[in-house]
């Protein structure tokens, strides 16, 4: 996969790399047991301090994208074909989306457009999937 | 408005201060032109810092929920009500919702299920809502 850094960007980096390994398991880019680069190795390939891959490294690791040891490394732990979520994940992913949909009525935006935005995103991410 | 701190959250303080008045705008309970209180006073009430209240204003003013002056305070910005939103604010609240949606994918959520979540969450706000 290719990681892409927006330095002048309000996100801080370290996000960005976790965003932008979520999103490929969400396409199906990345998929179970594959491994990760190691934090020196993407360090170094993204000209970041490898405390910083660490830092992405750990946040995937503590919400259970990743799994990390000694021997293996950094390995993706499950994708969209490993079953449902874990218990309490979808409920705790949900009351984060209460928070962004109060957000978008709060800017004014109605709730037709809200739907409609999230199942064309919906759409972009498992068009971009190649499913097994 | 009542304001409820989960002092063992993850979250941090500001975060559900600035979280609790978001989605007081999105149901209607706080629209355009009401006043907040002061941060001292809020701080007072939920016995936090007023630093932290402040914290959570700031974000809210940077995020172009309220407005402060000297003189007012703090007030409500806008409402639902009060048209669509301003430009650049609903592709911004997209580029972070994809992220969302990715995260409930990757998780093993399914689409259906992440817009049967997003459609039932939306029509609790608006069903909270008193419209004009």
């Amino acid at each position: 996969m290719r990681i892409t850094l927006a330095v002048d960007s309000e996100i801080p980096i370290y996000q960005q790399i976790r965003d932008q390994i979520v999103t490929a398991i969400a396409t199906g880019e990345l998929t179970a047991e594959t491994p990760l680069p190691s934090t020196r190795q993407l360090g170094a390939d993204l000209a970041v301090n490898f405390h910083t891959v660490n830092k992405a490294y750990d946040l995937l690791r503590h919400e259970g994208f990743i799994r990390v040891n000694r021997k293996s490394g950094a390995v993706i732990r499950r994708d969209r074909t490993s079953g449902p979520p874990e218990p309490g994940v979808a409920d705790a992913w949900q009351e984060r989306l209460a928070i962004m949909l109060a957000e978008a009525l709060a800017h004014g935006l109605d709730r037709d457009e809200v739907l409609a935005r999230t199942d064309r995103m919906l759409g972009a991410f498992t068009a971009a999937r190649t499913e097994p």
